[in-house]
């Protein structure tokens, strides 16, 4: 029975071994209900049939009623701003809008406000209104007496520029050829989305925030704030966030993006006026929701339960555990714009609040601004052009100040304790109150990078940091402890805010 | 600029508030190297470029030379075995190939065997041979001297059927037909594999192994051999395995058969004749291949480091550990077959050593065997039909009896300590010398998932159970460290096995 084999492909001619007696018996196998071929029936693919009829009928929906779907959370209020954003990567908005939502009321010296940041898919919509009594994504957090205290302060949530609930992003028209962005929308950053929810603050009339507020990417806007605004801040929350984008994350993201891309549906970005690429959305979702509990979380939930045990076993989904995935994916592919969680999640990826990634963007932005000036002049002649900017939309002189070089040289990371690099990044910070929260059983955001955090606000000389971290005897929701976990992240929150 | 926004979809009509000044900006900015006629220039997509033309040359050279590619990693022994397998899903392969390689001398009594276990996509090419001298995946720890040491043992490692490396899989020939099985492969079993190893035992005349070793899925299939075959099997070693899989490396497996099903040139399984599914295939991978490594090991090794600092962000590959994973998925995309990756990948999700489990696949198997019998008596007549197996197929009676009720009743998962379920399912293991190894940075298999190997198996009382779980301190290397770690994991195995 055993002899030799080359490695040849294999042959496509009838099996030339096939004896007799075998192939007999395969049949009378295979008789026993219907009359097969094959030794064994063909699988079904009901999952890929669902997703074919996704786009049967999002394409007659297309072609009956315009182009879909509409990406919203309901109303919300809306800044419009005229002024062009420049964006760190030298791409231009050339104007601009910022959804925006709010809770409680502006005191009369507009004191009591705090900007709170949303994770990457979410809206404005952080807790209902009386225009939109939907549930919102925060909404035990917030209210009357809850950890960010309506009595009190004057909340503002905003969908961040890049999104698409509302604010400018790549489903925007372009003002210069009145067609969607697509992907001619322009690479974003952090600190670009920050920017723009400083201009609504100018348009607000609020100069100082009481406190910025954010988990996740949030957590992420957050710190930037501060960092680019430290004049504006009074205190800082920063949850399940990073000082700077470690490469696992940039991984996990990665993935993602690369799925969706793969998509045919989605068209190097202009599906616009066609179907969506819901099936990577889908998949791209299913990704991200593996990194947004933990295992032991699963395997209390689900653990080896398949959906229905008295099936036989298939390709598509199967186990609990890939059901709950599957449905995750299919409830957001519609709900959120493809182009956006691009464009979204690479600003994440491009995270870092490093000194020397600071400074090289500061040159690139002199760069841009100058370049831009100068092309307005040249196209408009050298008098003074209305097409400059009317308020400043760069940082304040205060920040720049604050990355002039501290005593010690920037070098090497050091062994023990956060790098160099970083401290003279976040120094910015050294003198707000901030509490930085993590939860031991996070996989995307690990608990060590919010260790980071307040190791490097400490070591910048920071006396005010509290760092709390959420061990697996109090959650084992991972990344998405900061969604549900009102005892002990809002109690904290709530504390801290005072 | 504040106005109350109503949640409708983006017009498409040119923007209305796009006023002249902001345009006539716009175009000054664009128009400093080149006419755009959007705010900002497109993005272009190398990647996407290179997976067009990879799908292009496949094409073209599947016309001129027939379907490709050929799946192989060089000369091997072929087992052909004319009797069929019955699969423990109702499955049945006809007849089947197993492709195997040996290092080493048989003794006289046969009793110098170790059978050596592959991870999901690697092949019977453990190390090189006289007539494939290419390195093999297990090189350094095969030969003279060597952990597996070939002047004491004979070492045999097999492609899994299911793979495509010699073995019988979805690639192969289906002899009812002449056709490739493609998704009409039945569902395939960590168990079936073995049962298919032991029919190759069986031929070489081995009655009983020296031992059994395997890492990955091949921890899995090692725990296996001896719970389907404890009265053929001397020690066992188990490394980065598991008893039982758990829902989150279940979801990591289904994500990456998701995304290779989204392939359009999966075509659902019948792509042999036409362009393989390269890309989902790549994808697939590069999911993989993070849950391979761990965080700190690419904190260490690509930090935030971009591929070319020099250039804009980009939605393609762009930091360093975006081309590393963009290298392995391509690297690999054409080295193992799309289909092979589901039902193996598959085949691991339905592992379960607990006895509930083996008892429902057993009476499955008595089920389907009768009908098996009987389908074929009604074809062939009512006379002994030489369709039927000419040696058993069945684990052996002693298998049989060590699954019979222990003294303890089953009962729920006690708080502290392993299942009871999973006790008594693993309880033909108790008088085994079991050596389970672990590695605290990995992220697929975690090394609470070895600890609870461990853990049964003594509480199922084996005195024999050495366990050892590499530390951060000794590896970073995550999942993957049984592929490098010679000293570490290569020492102790060596040492276990005397």
């Amino acid at each position: 029975m055993t002899s030799l084999r080359g490695a040849t492909s294999p042959s496509l001619t009838p099996w030339p071994t096939a004896d007799y007696r075998s192939r007999r018996w395969t049949q009378s196998v295979a008789v026993r209900e219907q009359q097969f071929d094959s030794s064994n029936p063909a699988m079904s693919f009901p999952c890929l049939d669902a997703q074919e009829a996704k786009s049967a009928s999002l394409s007659t929906r297309s072609m009956s009623s315009g182009p879909e779907p509409s990406y919203t959370t309901g109303q919300h209020e809306n800044f419009h701003c005229k002024t062009p954003l420049l964006l760190d990567w030298g791409g231009v908005l050339p104007e601009f809008d910022v959804a925006y939502e709010t809770w409680g009321t502006l005191n009369a010296d507009k004191s009591n406000a705090i900007l709170l940041h949303t994770g990457l898919s979410a809206s404005s919509h952080a807790h209902s209104t009386p225009t939109n009594p939907k549930n919102g994504w925060w909404e035990k957090f917030i209210g009357p007496g809850a950890p960010l205290d309506t009595n009190k302060y004057y909340i503002i949530c905003t969908n961040v520029i890049g999104g698409c609930y509302g604010s400018t992003g790549p489903s925007s028209i372009d003002p210069s050829d009145s067609k969607r962005y697509a992907t001619r929308f322009p690479i974003l950053t952090i600190e670009d989305m920050v920017r723009a929810q400083f201009r609504l603050l100018d348009s607000l009339g609020i100069q100082k925030l009481h406190a910025s507020v954010g988990s996740s990417m949030g957590g992420m806007l957050s710190l930037a704030s501060g960092v680019l605004f430290p004049e504006r801040m009074g205190r800082l929350v920063s949850i399940s966030g990073c000082a700077r984008s470690h490469p696992y994350s940039i991984a996990m993201r990665h993935t993602q993006r690369q799925v969706l891309m793969m998509d045919p549906n989605w068209q190097r970005g202009f599906y616009y006026d066609s179907i969506p690429p819901h099936h990577g959305m889908k998949l791209a979702r299913e990704i991200a929701t593996v990194t947004y509990r933990s295992g032991p979380e699963w395997e209390n939930r689900f653990g080896r339960k398949r959906a229905d045990p008295s099936k036989q076993p298939a390709l598509c989904p199967d186990f609990l555990i890939e059901t709950y995935l599957d449905h995750a994916g299919e409830k957001f592919c519609l709900e959120y714009d493809a182009n956006s969680l691009l464009y979204v999640s690479k600003a994440m990826d491009l995270f870092d609040l490093g000194y020397a990634h600071q400074v090289a963007t500061r040159a690139r932005r002199v760069q841009n601004q100058k370049r831009m000036v100068l092309g307005s002049m040249e196209r408009n002649g050298a008098s003074c052009s209305l097409a400059l900017p009317d308020k400043p939309y760069e940082e304040q002189p205060a920040t720049l100040s604050s990355l002039t070089p501290m005593n010690e040289p920037a070098t090497d990371d050091s062994a023990d304790g956060p790098p160099q690099d970083l401290i003279r990044g976040m120094s910015p910070l050294k003198d707000h109150p901030v509490l930085v929260m993590g939860v031991a059983s996070d996989i995307l955001f690990p608990a060590w990078q919010q260790r980071e955090i307040a190791e490097t606000l400490r070591a910048a000389g920071n006396q005010n940091v509290e760092h709390v971290e959420l061990g697996e005897d109090i959650s084992l929701f991972g990344h998405d402890t900061f969604l549900l976990d009102l005892e002990n992240i809002g109690g904290r929150v709530g504390k801290f805010l005072g």
